[in-house]
């Protein structure tokens, strides 16, 4: 078996893209075994037993949930650290990613991004309005308002580069993708941060992919993908129409 | 200001529990700030962002997140280590407390002890009898049946007790509160880690204070827990009738 890490994963994922992130600036070698949105196999299954990405296996070890992962990653490969050595300051860098992976997936990503992306063009549905409406007109404002009240006017949350930063932009990230932007008028600090984390070489990289496979269809990810770079093993979790539920993580 | 530590909560959260267990384990005093199910005026929206118990006042540190403020109480107070010492058991060791907090959660609270005895008792409302026999018929056993595989026959889940043994137990006594006992000849694992768990001191201590107010109505719990010798402070998270969404944690 190989050494290299893999991740199940994809590239459309939030939760997976923290976890790259943090591959990256880590410098740790990783393949992505591919995983459609909505699509696994029982051997995903298996592997994933709430059926959500990123999974990670490291030789014998499968490890699921993107919090596990990076700091399973962080205890095993501490430099770069990505988690504040102050033990307050740590808790609450742990504080803002829980914060990230629950409310901002919640507004940003399951209101905004799942209703308009796929829900239309994965499933065939029609985009509740309703929900969008709500999403943008008040669950996303008091997400921001207390996010603005929590960031600095410049530089990273805590000082250095941490897991805070980096699972606050995965977020805005994938909403971009639905063509959101914050408001840099009404939450400047929000604004600013995505800003300078999205132009890190790790994000950046990453948008390269990203972009690469984004408004085609599923069929022609693969190859372009591939094209574009991305170190992609075969795909081993199933592959074609949705079965299953989508795999939140 | 004291330096006793403060936790927002109700002995009848598992995440409050959770909290609560690795205090004791740890032999830090506490004491409680209380907040009845379903009630938080605006002071708790200020401290608790999600609406969400627990949360931990230490000094001017005031944390959010039952696994969150867990981690941080282990960094703060090692000894005794309430997580695996190796890497790759303290990291499968997240994962069933991450485990436990969305998924047994997810089938044992809000799908069975909410709809029995929350809509019953506090909202007046009916229970949603098809969510509470598929809970019982599948989602249960489905979630039990993934923990089997992951349990010893006996001991600890990894050698010394960790948070995994912790977090699992919490949501088995919460369900225990409309009388859900784990099948023993189904899920022989899970029945006796359970039941090895909540016979330890720091969950019996907790079980009696349970006991004194479970079956009183709101307005008498507070004298029949100081009675027991709960360490109660004021209120000053808002009581009386609901205003608020269900604080999940």
């Amino acid at each position: 078996m190989s050494s290299t890490l893999t991740v199940i994963g994809n590239y459309v994922s939030p939760y997976v893209r923290k976890v790259l992130v943090c591959l990256d600036l880590k410098g740790i070698d990783y393949a992505i075994d591919p995983i459609a949105p909505f699509i696994g196999n029982d051997e995903f299954t298996r592997l994933s037993p709430l059926r959500r990405v990123p999974v990670l296996i490291d030789g014998d070890l499968v490890l699921n949930d993107s919090s596990v992962i990076c700091q399973y990653l962080e205890d095993k490969y501490p430099t770069p650290s990505l988690y504040p050595v102050d033990i307050v300051k740590r808790a609450k860098a742990r504080w803002l990613e829980e914060f990230a992976d629950t409310r901002l997936a919640d507004v940003l990503i399951w209101r905004l991004f799942y209703q308009l992306a796929i829900r239309r063009h994965v499933f065939g549905e029609t985009t509740d309005e309703a929900v969008v409406q709500k999403a943008r007109e008040v669950d996303i404002p008091s997400a921001l308002d207390y996010l603005e009240t929590q960031l600095p006017v410049d530089g990273f949350v805590f000082g250095e580069l941490s897991i805070a930063d980096i699972s606050l932009a995965c977020y805005f990230r994938t909403a971009s993708f639905v063509r959101y932007a914050v408001d840099a008028e009404k939450w400047p600090r929000v604004a600013a941060l995505v800003q300078r984390m999205l132009a890190l070489p790790s994000f950046q990289k990453l948008a390269r992919l990203e972009d690469s496979m984004l408004r085609l269809p599923l069929a022609q990810q693969r190859e372009a993908l591939v094209a574009a770079g991305a170190p992609l093993t075969e795909w081993t979790m199933g592959c074609g129409v949705p079965r299953y539920g989508f795999p939140r993580g």
